[in-house]
């Protein structure tokens, strides 16, 4: 492994976020998500479905305790099936039985990574004594032979990883590993990563190409991503080689799951799509099935890409982004055009008022995203990690932090949700909390560490991804120098970068010239030698103390439209403005957004507005609105020439959309097509 | 019962089809559906399933026959459940059991249905000599208290009647009867309907008000119709009482299906939404659930309120009838906007491409239409059962007889078809039947008696709904006369009636005006007096012998626009001309039908066309289509004025579609907006 020869993120304990936009984000997380996490983790809400998480730790963990002292009398529990989701049958009154989905564990462990983040950017004595408990807690459920799933510890572990391809155990590795290494690396605290590698050396024993060990791969995929992050947290190579395993194994013929469960006919090949395994991964060439897992798997392959300088496997990473981000993704960076199988859709096949785009998905795809970008900075990454961020994540999560969006629609009809079974997943306010709880945690963790996202480094070099205001340090050949980066965005194209150092010193700052943007200037270079590479201007020389680089980046109300083979959006456009995708909602607009048509071509006025909390950018434009006779109320009738009335419309940022109450909205609007 | 208060469909003795149009569909049913049918039944159709029908009827027979026997020391088998469709587990080897749908008897029964109409029409002593074999056959399975349903005698008798939600024996029961009926009304033989008669009583014994009678009723609609069919053929009033008791009961609280099955919590209401049993059925104003179950009950409680003169219930038919069809209606007569659950969606819910529109519902409403029309003669009806005659029902069926539309689009792109499992419902070419095979059979019956949708009469009055040729023979006040009709329908609007008798006579014949004719003309009505009423242009007068009345219906190419509140049709036009309907196809547009803009305003040409066989009338019209810059492979860029080329394109009825391979098709098509 050679830091140098790839640029990887920096180090969030070398980063403070000071952005206005990206810092009330992670204050909504910080004060509202984590807490609200915990109290769930831990059953604490009212009228909430319990999570029974933490009880179901506690539980493994008396067990364990039992165990110990017993010793070769303690008798394991026979294995027992209890439903994907095992419920009590007297909530009342519980017994010492796992209850919760199979993937429960993982609620502790996204928490865990989450606070991690958040305590470097804002310590919390407090929050992290809850964490130090809690994590004692989870340890002390850990199997003496380092297993850590309570599903089996509490159900039987003679059954352990037998149903792979649906019981979520390595998903729940996956995500443990991730959680403890944050929390690791926030507060240098290393519990559960000690526990957590001595469970990665229990399924290293189980799992492997040599005689004997099991051949099987996670069916919901992440511990591959997990297990490389833990190699280089860690430098053991044990858990490279088995990331590399579970990639490599994935779709080879005869299919591992044919084992485990009895082939289910003619529909195998399609039920392994949904699990990414129907062939290899070098085949891939084509994103399909169960869309969060589906990026999970493309992150961990970029990063053994990476790693291994594995080029096929980066030609196939490749291939696969192509398919997403020139087939398969909506508008907003939301992907899973299909709530079946919550799948990506064949291409171009983007419904707007059906669509999936789930957030868990959106945030997988900015994991892809920054993963491709540690290997070759290409600004078509960042674009769609920024299109992503802005839109299809954040309209995941009200705007006071309480309540999430799972499904982000890009049309909706609030009696449609209600009336029509085929749009039950699409709803038209967001939920408190959900039973299979990934798309708020997912955000947390995300949110929380933005600035890994935003920052990587090379050598002397720092690649500014996102634009966001942060003081980023670095060691440039042994001295410390600290870029202070200043920005409005989303609002505002203008940025700067002002170096803070002992002394003047040669280094690069690589900053991403964003796709939306027709011509930027840079109004104060000076002596500095500049190139274009793969969008990213790399800005370098030899910098003064306090010398400041500022660039802009003019944001201007862009008129989008889809390729023509989108079928849905045929005679559609929907507005941008910068990396923000803008609406239409029934609160400004009325209802029936069907009738209006957008008079493009008569300009657009912009304002700021406060009425979403932060300050925003609001669009006004001009339309014509059908006009109904009342009296025609025949379901079908002779056409004529339709009326119109002319009036404005009024458009705002489609991640604030929904927190004005239960409305119709809609992202693509008709336009006039007279050529 | 008086036969003089209501026009009653005059007998299909009486009535000799003649009509290019409507003759050739049924030479289609009686060459092709009606042997091919009974080679199904009699599981000889290579590459289909087994319909398992005769065999089915067969096996009872026999355990009939053994039982007669043995007596008393016959042992009845003890019920076993085998499913809602049992296959057997060596299809080569099979045993003496039931296989095959629960409600496979049904499909002899809509086959001798069938039968028995296409006799009157084309006497054929051979299908004769088959179908009186076969129902030797069906008879020889009743067991010996009345029951007649083959899944419960093979299976155990000691089941019957105990799932009515969801086992049909009750829809077995009413086809049965139909079938039976229509067979001794053709041949005047009656071995059928004395056994269904048998069961009809047996039913009685079961089920009715009295203390300790079941208090159950059809999980699948038709019995009701059936049996009020059994009492207008029979005059026993029992068939009469046990149909009103099942139309009565339906609905009540408590519900009589939560004594059949567990309580299926929150969404049981939506549960019997599915079922029309969600409330009383007088109480029911809106059309919900799944379409034939619907249109099959409300048929039945037309025929109720007519012969039982009941007012609120004929207002409950209005409100439903209105609810269909002012909300819930497809503009070719298809209802059933979701395929979840074949249902009603909501009102103004009718997606083109997701669209289940089931020929069996449409099939289902002209019965209820024709019901509606014998209690109050009234043209809306008479409209739409026109309307879903010559769209939605006929493209159920090839162009040459041999294959079947089940779901009836209104827009479909194949590749969707195959790759959006939401539109796995929908194909974009007939198949060749079915394994639940109700379409083909249900087109059967109804093409083969179309006279008596077309005519109905009450006293010396001849209601003349459909315009089709035919010789219609009434008795008029003792006297003989018989109707020459002529028609060009649904071509050409000109038609005359042509009287013949012995002597003139007074006589009155109402011939409907159809809605989609703005302006007709009566080139020849002398000397009688003209008035009318509800749609209906009422002639009377005394009759020469030889008079001929003729009328004038000019068809113009109508641009056909939706209510405002169908979201789907939001700027989009759909051509009618006459009753029919018209649709673009691949095959004569080229790929990518989104594209086209219709200027509607430009005009049409209307032509003859061969190519469908017989001479349809196909229309062009211009357009123009949206180019793409080849180069522009970007899934989202600026919208540019969109540039367009001129273009013809051509519509043809929609019922022809699919008869030239697969391709893309649409009914309703984007329009130029501005106004």
């Amino acid at each position: 492994m050679n830091a140098q020869e790839y640029s990887r993120p920096v180090d969030l304990k070398n980063i403070q976020i000071t952005d206005t936009f990206w810092k009330n984000e992670m204050e909504l997380v910080r004060t509202n998500v984590i807490p609200y996490q915990w109290d769930t983790l831990n059953d604490r809400v009212e009228g909430a479905a319990p999570s029974y998480c933490m009880r179901n730790f506690k539980i493994a963990g008396k067990m364990m305790a039992e165990k110990k002292v017993k010793g070769a009398s303690y008798e394991e529990p026979q294995y027992t099936f209890r439903g994907f989701e095992a419920l009590p049958e007297d909530p009342d009154n519980l017994e010492d039985k796992f209850y919760g989905f199979v993937f429960q564990d993982s609620d502790f462990a996204k928490w865990i990574e989450a606070v991690g983040y958040s305590l470097t950017q804002h310590p919390d004595a407090e929050l992290e004594k809850i964490a130090d408990e809690a994590i004692d807690i989870v340890c002390a459920a850990q199997h003496e032979n380092g297993y850590l799933d309570t599903y089996y510890i509490i159900n039987g572990m003679d059954k352990i990883f037998t149903n792979l391809r649906d019981h979520h155990e390595l998903y729940c590795f996956g995500h443990l590993a991730e959680g403890a290494i944050a929390y690791y690396e926030a507060t240098g605290k290393d519990k559960l990563l000690k526990a957590v590698e001595r469970y990665a050396m229990f399924i290293d024993s189980y799992f492997g190409s040599k005689p004997g060990k099991c051949k099987g791969y996670p069916g919901h995929e992440i511990a591959e991503m997990a297990l490389f992050r833990l190699y280089e947290a860690t430098g053991n190579d044990i858990y490279l080689k088995l990331g590399e395993f579970f990639i490599d194994e994935r779709g080879k013929r005869p299919y591992y799951w044919d084992n485990e469960h009895a082939p289910i006919g003619k529909k195998e090949d399609l039920r392994y799509h949904y699990h990414q395994a129907h062939v290899p991964v070098r085949e891939q060439d084509e994103a399909v099935g169960h869309a969060v897992r589906a990026v999970y798997l493309y992150s961990g392959m970029a990063d053994m890409a990476r790693i291994k300088k594995d080029e096929a496997l980066y030609r196939a990473c490749e291939k696969l982004w192509d398919s997403i981000t020139k087939e398969k993704m909506y508008i907003t960076g939301g992907i899973g055009g299909t709530h079946i199988g919550e799948a990506f859709s064949y291409p171009y096949d983007l419904p707007n008022d059906t669509a999936y785009a789930e957030t868990c998905a959106s945030i997988g795809l900015v994991f892809f995203a920054r993963r491709m970008l540690e290997i070759r900075p290409n600004s078509k990454y960042a674009d769609v990690m920024e299109l992503a961020l802005h839109n299809g994540i954040l309209s995941g999560m009200a705007l006071d932090g309480k309540s999430f969006f799972y499904v982000n629609p890009l049309q909706v009809v609030p009696e449609s949700c209600k009336k029509d079974e085929r749009k039950f997943h699409v709803k038209p306010v967001r939920q408190k909390w959900f039973g299979c709880a990934c798309c708020p945690p997912n955000l947390a963790r995300l949110i929380s560490s933005i600035g890994s996202y935003a920052f990587t480094e090379k050598k002397d070099t720092l690649f500014v991804h996102l634009y966001m205001g942060a003081n980023v340090k670095m060691d440039v050949n042994g001295k410390e120098v600290n870029v202070v980066l200043d920005s409005q965005f989303p609002w505002n194209g203008k940025v700067s970068a002002k170096i803070k150092a002992e002394e003047a010193l040669e280094m690069t700052i690589a900053f991403r010239i964003p796709g939306w943007c027709k011509k930027f200037s840079a109004p104060s270079i000076e002596g500095k030698k500049t190139s274009m590479k793969d969008g990213y201007l790399y800005v370098r020389g030899i910098f003064r103390p306090e010398e400041e680089i500022a660039l802009n980046f003019p944001m201007e109300i862009r008129v989008m439209a889809a390729n023509g083979r989108v079928r849905e959006d045929a005679g559609k456009v929907a507005l941008m403005r910068g990396p923000v995708v803008y609406c239409m909602e029934e609160a400004d607009n009325g209802k029936n957004l069907q009738d209006f048509y957008l008079e493009a071509e008569k300009g657009f006025l912009q304002c700021k507005s406060k009425e979403f909390g932060n300050e925003v950018i609001v669009i006004e434009g001009r339309a014509k609105k059908k006009k109904y006779n009342e009296a025609d109320t025949e379901l079908y009738h002779e056409y004529k020439t339709p009326q119109f009335e002319k009036c404005k419309v009024k458009f705002i940022p489609y991640y604030t959309w929904a927190n004005r109450g239960e409305g119709e909205m809609q992202v693509f609007v008709p336009v006039d097509v007279r050529g």
